[in-house]
């Protein structure tokens, strides 16, 4: 994909988002879930949180996507979210997975598990949950660890080939979420630049985007939503950061900016385009 | 009930929460949940949330109200929440109900049901929310339609009779809310203007308010209860929009108008008052 | 304990914090959850908040500390905490317990009865749930009443002999938060001044100075964790009220400033120590 098509794209999705208020229903965690709808609805969507699977499943009809973040898992979730995810491979609506804790209990094996079965379109996180999924996988080899938490331990070039295995596999798009940011669809890598060190200081900076993701992909293809995601959250939180005096306040203008920056900034955020 | 003698209330109903700092007891959302406490908390009164029908039930009997909001349901909703309303039925205590969802699921619809029969003494909703009760419960056809999600679809006028209807049903105040809110208790109909367009904007603005409304019944009628809630969120929100460059900090400067609103002020929004 | 030492040992510890960011998962409420995580995250920490026993043992050995707030219980709550604090107790990770509701159900009561036998090394309240808990646990006499909900309505005086005998109990220290704060290890009692008004008007102020006493806490002894955790709220507080127009925006500024104080000013922040 050329980089100006790309970007014509990414404009393109953008306003369609804010013209159209798509909705894209979530089952997410609950310490960030607020920040999350609120970063969907400021760009212009629409949230909706759900525990049963009833309610997921008329959601992701309704919106045509769907988020999953495997963060504060219940166990209730054990139980609900293979009947959501296999309900959405059989009616191929697409959603983005947020791997959060990746094999950090026997419910989330189970549930990754049975991920790799009905794939999700997207995946989004960390380098180290990137590789962790990918090995979980059997899509890379086991050299790789350091996993910890809900936190970014390893750099985000070592993602590079586990993203694009899972890209490839999963046939939609993978982003390796860090200083930098690594978004392939197993053809093409793009890296998107930007971002705040505020994005760190925060709670819910990656779900956030994850559920952002979401809302994009009702109205485009997985790696332009996907990149489109990640533009628009790097523009804003340097627009944010000019403007904070902390993590507090950074918090509130880095949604003000989500609502206010331009279709035409987004798509011209840095970016660098590589073969896969 | 004449405006002025409304307006008096209102007044006295804002001074009184201020001095006496009642507590309101929720069962709600998790989306919204810090929202909708802050809110309580910033008018002057407490918030305690809870997932047990004996805390429910001993905080109903503390504050003489209690906020039920049915956004995020669990499967143990299901159980619980039937045990609470009877218990408020049989010991009079008045709750307010927020109808997120209202027929989505199985557990909307048999929570739905069962409360038809315990009757909150306030609903607030948005318009397509009203409608959808007032189907449900046999007191308008079938005619209406256009219920999605937690968002507003439908114009607030177009729920007047539903709104009355259900009004007269449970004895009690009935709010439809939009960018007019329309409430009555079945034989006025009064309207407040005002408010932000900021308020859909963010998540969680419909939830707050119900919050809000149940903790004005601590100390007011259902009719003033509901429109001293729906009067300051209009007059804060209007100066909170003022002082925002976008949704984050409109978020943080609402609350801050709703704790430092003067009770005259609230009492004086502008409002239109009609027979029903 | 010498003033001078307790200085300087808070003085590490917030600079030791903020260059290893430790991690301090937790078990926490639904209201607060994310006001909890963005203030252990401002000052230096990680936060990761779970509701399965097997994450929970998982976070406390990484962490070698964590964190229960016994805030918005769920059915499944009776059943894993348990769990957690008997290995816990076995594996000696220290736990900090923030005991909201204190005997308001019966699941709060199971609960604290069997965390009397596994002894958390932290425990802080508001002044009246410190005296509920040392009365349940039969450390005082009945004379005491008055615990109503999440508020405070005992003045932090009164919770001395309290505080110091739970402390005694479990060997660690205990702290009753109000206007003044007063920490003890049931040797010597420490009074912490400063704060802001606000922090009653936003809701999880408390919840998350425990979470914050809890990464402290992986870094420091029982007494100096507790302290610190409390001096940096009073100063943080305190300097955010004088840039604030109410509890949202003071929300904001709060947690700005528990990001950039500096460990000296944490340290001094006005005192008085005396013998228990």
């Amino acid at each position: 994909m050329k980089k100006k098509v790309l970007q014509e794209n990414m404009k393109k999705t953008v306003e369609k988002v804010r013209t159209e208020n798509p909705v894209c229903g979530s089952v997410t965690n609950t310490v960030t879930v607020e920040f999350v709808a609120n970063a969907q609805i400021a760009i212009g969507g629409s949230a909706a949180v759900v525990y049963l699977d009833e309610d997921a499943i008329n959601l992701g009809r309704l919106g045509k996507t769907f988020y999953i973040n495997m963060g504060t898992l219940m166990p209730s979730h054990g139980k609900f979210v293979p009947i959501i995810c296999r309900r959405f491979a059989e009616e191929k609506i697409p959603w983005v997975l947020d791997p959060v804790g990746v094999d950090s209990s026997q419910i989330h094996r189970d549930l990754l598990m049975m991920m790799k079965e009905y794939r999700p379109k997207v995946i989004r996180g960390n380098a180290s949950e990137i590789i962790g999924v990918a090995k979980m996988w059997d899509l890379i080899s086991d050299k790789f660890s350091g996993v910890r938490g809900v936190d970014a331990t390893v750099d985000v070039a070592s993602a590079r080939e586990a993203a694009i295995r899972l890209a490839r596999y999963i046939g939609g798009a993978v982003a390796a979420s860090g200083d930098v940011d690594l978004i392939t669809d197993g053809h093409v890598v793009v890296y998107s630049y930007g971002g705040s060190h505020f994005m760190e200081k925060i709670t819910g900076a990656g779900c956030a985007l994850g559920g952002v993701c979401g809302v994009y992909l009702t109205c485009a293809d997985p790696l332009t939503a996907t990149v489109t995601g990640h533009h628009i959250f790097n523009l804003a939180a340097a627009l944010a950061e000019a403007e904070s005096s902390g993590p507090g306040t950074f918090r509130s203008n880095f949604l003000d900016r989500l609502y206010s920056v331009s279709a035409e900034d987004v798509a011209t955020v840095e970016i660098k385009i590589e073969e896969a």
